[in-house]
This record gives structure tokens, sequence and C-alpha cells, in this order.
């Protein structure tokens, strides 16, 4: 059966609803359920309810993970806010800005315990692999964020070096979601992880599809600001190509213009749109995207669905891609 | 057979040593060994041998354990002292200090996300008796400091308000030490949860021991500035019991000294001992410590050891409230 997106959408939001927090002391967990309860794509939920519907029909049984991984994810949010001084998400005040930075910090560890505490409480045999998964991710994550701010601070960062960064901060959380509706629904071990590496390199392809949109995105459907990268001097995957096609002059040149602060951010976008449309940098990236979906692609050969499932969850990996548009 | 303090001391030391993070990132993994590399007092490793050792003798079986313990409490020391913009912890250098608070916030996260990943290795069938204590535990740790945080900007805090919050935020860890100890030296459930509110019990009694050092400590021997909660103005035992004791001008009167940044350090410390000496709240404090002590010890009359081993474990408790002079 084919997991139908909106039916399972309203199935996470009833989940959410029923999740809010009553325990004391409020100052600790108002601010949980102040994010918990705005709506992101929930696209780790979804991830992992496909995961779970790919060998079992009753998905309600697998909505307490499935919010499991959303707390995971939501803590590591909270806590990213801090660390970029972050004012806004999801349109809304952060955690840390609504609440104060002490109260975001406390707030994020007790999520993070409460997500054992849940994950403690699933009523399943399989549960040692699911806490095991979900340890080694969460390490992974904690992982790419540290390199992610280590970038920041160095000039020497290769393509491979971004790669690995989003792969950690990012992708294997998709991994682990897809994995560990997997693992709930029994699925064999082999299928576990192929399902893994399937969404680990699909995560990948969407980092990669998000930092084109960044820059190529079409404004009127696209969520955040275009050009928002290049205004803020990310490291971004067009960044990183562009400084690696780059030498002598040239590359000072483009260094120098992708930190200034003197352009106007209109005139600052342009220039380095330019240069990057000279470099074939559109191209380019679309083609990592693209070998990184076919990579995730390939593992599906190895997981002992039928066919008819591989290509509803390949649209369904195609859906959120374009989704983040 | 009794625990040999020195030797148990030993072995912790060697398992810190042992545990040295060698894995990548360093940024995310250097601070976390900078903060277990300190020698604290290694009270909660002592309480989990303590634990196992009233059931097994191979106490090299519980260092693992024990050394999980410590990390968990560090996790906690490196994030509350970004909360509390401490600068020095033990002598040296805070974690945030020497790191910054963004490095801070990410290896607590990861030294937190550790615990289970170590727990998780532990080879025991009774893992999951002990992630449950653990994470139990966690959150009310959180809780307490979440309390902590609230007392310092509410006016009204009464002594039970008080003696909760010292319970989550620093006795309970001590329970789930000497508790965890025991389960995995497989100890009756009965057992457990005595000794358990044991620990809990003199975890308090040791904190408000700490709280009547501070202000009436030998300044040869206390290790910190004797008179330190005074001039910080902070709502301990001894400023709570004063403020329920005192009514109208008087009280008036005492909240605007302790409160006071105009008197020199040295006459407010002074003025205020006396008006705690003129309160007996040296007597009233000795007498809520040793009552906390008392209920500790008749939790070890449920405990299904043989009298030795209890008279050895009292004098150990009263040995480390010693020590914290």
């Amino acid at each position: 059966m084919a997991l139908n997106i909106s039916q399972a959408l309203e199935l996470i939001e009833l989940s959410h609803q029923k999740n809010v927090s009553t325990r004391p002391p409020r100052p600790l967990y108002e601010p949980r359920d102040y994010i918990m309860s705005q709506s992101g794509k929930r696209m780790r939920s979804l991830f992992c309810l496909m995961g779970y519907e790919l060998y079992k029909d009753d998905i309600e049984s697998a909505c307490d993970l499935a919010y499991v991984i959303e707390l995971f994810h939501n803590f590591t949010l909270v806590h990213d806010d801090i660390m970029d001084a972050a004012t806004l998400r999801r349109g809304v005040p952060t955690v840390q800005h609504t609440y104060g930075t002490n109260a975001a910090i406390l707030t994020g560890d007790a999520m993070l315990i409460e997500v054992y505490d849940r994950l403690l409480k699933i009523d399943s045999p399989l549960k040692a692999n699911m806490l095991t998964t979900m340890t080694q991710t969460a390490r992974e994550v904690c992982e790419g964020q540290s390199l992610d701010m280590t970038f920041e601070e160095t000039d020497k960062v290769s393509i491979a070096d971004y790669l690995k960064m989003i792969e950690l901060k990012t992708a294997v959380l998709l991994g682990a979601s897809l994995k560990l509706g997997a693992i709930l629904a029994d699925a064999p071990e082999k299928d576990q992880n192929h399902l893994y590496k399937f969404a680990v390199n699909a995560g990948v392809s969407f980092q990669l599809q998000d930092d084109f949109l960044d820059v190529y995105g079409d404004p009127s459907t696209f969520g955040k600001k275009v050009g928002g990268d290049i205004i803020q001097g990310k490291k971004t995957y067009l960044y990183l190509r562009a400084i690696e096609l780059l030498d002598g002059d040239d590359r000072a040149h483009f260094e120098k213009l992708y930190n200034s602060k003197e352009l106007t951010e209109r005139d600052k976008v342009k220039r380095v749109t330019n240069i990057f449309d000279e470099l074939y940098l559109p191209h380019y990236c679309t083609e990592a995207k693209e070998a990184f979906f076919s990579l995730a692609k390939s593992h599906l050969d190895f997981v002992s669905i039928d066919q008819e499932q591989k290509d509803h969850l390949l649209k369904f990996a195609r859906s959120l891609m374009d989704r983040a548009s």
C-alpha cells in the first residue's frame, strides 16, 4: 500500500497535539511546546512513517516513533539557533529569542533526554536496535554541526569536506528516520541498511538542491530570500566549487567579492551569480545533486520490497525535493 | 568486603585515562577531554562502585558504569557553567571560558549522547533498568536546574521549594549512582530502591552542609571563599530560613542587607552572619541536615545487606560529608 501523504501529515499533527507537555516546571517545558507546535515540513516524521509502511499497514503504530525523531530534530534546532544567534525560524521568533539563551540550552537538554525517555517506552522487541541507531545518528549530527562551525572559520574547505559535513549535519537523520520506521516494522536487516543509505544520499541531494535554489530559485515560490547565502557569504556547494575552479587573481577577486560588505545586496548577488554562471555552476550543481540521487536510487535495488513500492518511495523523495523549492 | 576508597579512586582515575577520546572532529571532543581529565571529587563514581561492591567483589566490572555517570555529571557542569557565566571551576577556566559558548553547548550535547552510547554498550541483562534509571534522573536534574534558575528571579521561595530543588538538582544523581551500581550487581529491586532513597536523602544532607560551611566553614580547610554565598546574595537554606523567621521591618532590613552591593564584602558577611547567629540558624541548619541524614539511614533498615556493610556505607557517606568541608 502506498503512503497517503496528506493522511500521514494529519496523523503526525494529531500526535503533536496529543504530546503537548503538561509536566512542571513550566519554564522548562513551555519552550519545548512552543517549538514542537510550529508546523515544519515534518520531513523526518514522513520518512519514518514511510519506512514503516513499506512493511506494515497500521501506520498509526509508528506515530510515537515519528514524534521521537521530530523531537530530536527540534532539539538540534533549539541549540543550533543559539549557536547561530538566530532570531527567526519558520517565520517566528526562535526559542532563544523568545525565552532567553539559558532557557533554550536547558530546554534543548531536556528534549534530548525526552527522546530517550520516549524511545525507552516504545513497546517493541527491536528497541535496542532503535536506541543504537538513534544514538549513533545523534553523535554524527553533533559532529556535523561541529564541522560546520569549524568551516565558517577556515579558509581551506574542500568539496569532499563539505559533502561529509552535510551528510553528518542533515542527511544521516533522514537516513535514520527511514531506517527506524523499517526497524519498528521488523524489516530485514539488509533492507534497513540500504534504506538508510538511500535516504542519506537523497538527503545530501536535497541539501545540494537547497544550495542551488538559494541562488537560482523562483522568488515567487522559494520560501526564503533568493541570494540569502551570497549576502551572508556562506560557504555553500556553489561557493566552494567556484573556489576550486578559480585560481590566482580570479580567485582572490571572487573571494573578496563574496565576503564584501560594501556592495548593495542586490549588486553583490548579481555579480556573484554572474561568476557562478560563467563557471557553469548551475550545471555542475545539478549534476552533483543528480549523482547523489542516483546513488540513493541504486540502494533500492538491494531492498526486498516490490517495484511499485520502490517507485512510490522514489516519487515521495522527489516530491520532498521539489517541496524544498 | 568493604570498599577501599583510595583503591577505588585509583581505578576511577585509570578508567578516566583509558577513556580519553581520540575521535574526530577534535573541536567537538577536545573540550570533553579537558573537563573529564580534571580531578574532581569523583563522588558519583565512588557511590556507583560502592553500590556494586555491596553485592559483588569485582569492582573493576563497575568502572565503565561509574565513568558513564561521571560523564553525565560533567555534561551538566559544562552547560550549567554557560548558564551561570562561570569563568572558573575546580580552580581552572571553565569549558565555555576556554573554548567559547558555542563549543561548550555542542560538546555538552555530545557528552550527553555519549552517556547513552556507553550505557548501550554495557554488557548486562539489566541494561533496560539502567537506561530507565539514568533517563529518569537526567530529566529530574534538568528540572532541578530549571527550578534553581527560576528561584533566582523569584521573591517567594519556601524552604520546601528549596529542598525540592536541591533534591532534583544534585541529590537524585547521587541516588542514581548508588542504585545503578546495585542494579549492575543484580541487587534485589527492594534494595535498589532503598539504596536510592538513602543516597538521595544523604545528598540533600550534603547540600545543607555545603550551605552551612559556606558561612561557618573553617577558612583554612574550606575549599572556597567563606561567605561567598552571602557576598553573591544567593538563596541558600540559611537565607530562606532567615526570611521565614523574620517579618515586617526586620525582614525588609535583612533583605536589603543581603542584596546590598554597597557594603564591603567583609562587612556584609559579618552583618549577615550576626543575624544568622541571632536566629540560631547554625543550630537549625545542623538539625535539618541531621534530619535528612537520619532519614537516609532509616532506608538502610530495608536493605538486605549485613550490618557491617551498612556501617561501612554510612561511614563512607559521613566521610564524603566531611570531605565537603
